[in-house]
């Protein structure tokens, strides 16, 4: 398993670490790291400068099906980005557990599974499907920080070293 | 502790797997399985075939009270089916620690308590006190998958054999 | 680490054990502990005598950010108390690991982030910042126990003395 090459084949660059607007405060980590556990902070979509970025707001009235699966790429991007930091070898990660997909929805709008599918489907690709299985929730809330339409969250199981 | 038995006293049947709508993807595992621990995704409400079943929609508005405890409780049991095939035996589960209850709510509606209470119930009456003890969330939410009224993830532990 | 001279210091008192409404049932346990595991369920603001408390609904609408705010250190103290009373002492927590917080939102509303600070400030303030880090999510919901404004879950490791 090298999963900084697959991403290199994929065309896939990481997001540096979050740019937190000046009037957000951030009192917990990215990741927290326990033993051979790993627990990964909601994120959301961002720019390669680590600036979130858009577009904003209610799935699908603001930001299409699309356009949503995108920024759920886009912030599973970012937690590899924050694990890459916290455990300095993507590698580490000997199995993905759970993850938590939340997306900004309209009420009632049925399709969130849609929605979250690109994240598993972009962790299934680089860790395989020993590793890269996992369970999975993809709930319609009704805010997320930031106006973000897709936030993830996970738990994680690692190496120790 | 045979939890089988239980359910044939309590005259309740597993659903079978569930049959996914053609226009739906799952690339994550209803159970995933680690060491000793078991983490459930999402599941909701399935016909004894295993077809996704009603009533769907927001909660009380579309479905009452008493149709989201039914479509709970029904949502419990294709959790039990889903462990069921991922550890052949259920007397296997050694202790349930988290239940997370979605209810597809409408704003502001403060009795999700209630609509999740069938599932603890049902673990309960399964599993005992000692192995059925759990801790929980009930939130209500703005949409879920297919637009089921109710959506039911766990963590569990598990003997590793 | 002495975590209740250090709530003595900072002028803060534990609630007593939630005092349920008459017509609610609550059949999971506030905190389930298993080996080094503890697991608490969603925990809102509570009087010093156990008495859910308020003010109630939507957050900003109905209740302002600086009182929903006031409602999640509640909501951590009453995790505390429920903490205490499971654990007898609660320097036996060794280590915080993922904090859920849950805002009663209105569609839509970005600071979510804000409500729940207060929570990861607490348990930094109480615990320092080797054992009260933490991960944490924090997205609004369409609807809570209670109509509460926020409700807190958690992880948390703990000795088994």
């Amino acid at each position: 398993m090298n999963v900084e090459r697959r991403l290199a084949e994929l065309g896939l660059v990481l997001p540096k670490a979050m740019i937190v607007p000046a009037e957000v405060k951030i009192p917990f980590a990215w990741v927290r790291l326990r033993g051979n556990r790993a627990f990964v902070s909601g994120h959301g979509a961002l720019d390669p400068d680590g600036s979130p970025t858009g577009p904003f707001g209610k799935v699908p009235a603001e930001v299409s099906l699309e356009e949503a699966q995108r920024s759920a790429r886009l912030a599973a991007l970012a937690v590899l980005s924050s694990l890459k930091a916290a455990l300095d070898d993507l590698d580490r990660v000997t199995a993905w557990l759970m993850i938590n997909g939340h997306v900004n929805a309209e009420p009632g709008w049925p399709q969130t599974t849609a929605v979250i599918n690109p994240v598993s489907e972009l962790v299934l690709d680089l860790y395989g499907r020993q590793a890269g299985a996992h369970a999975r929730t993809a709930i319609g809330v009704a805010a997320l920080p930031l106006n973000l339409p897709v936030v993830i969250s996970a738990e994680i199981e690692i190496t120790t070293t």
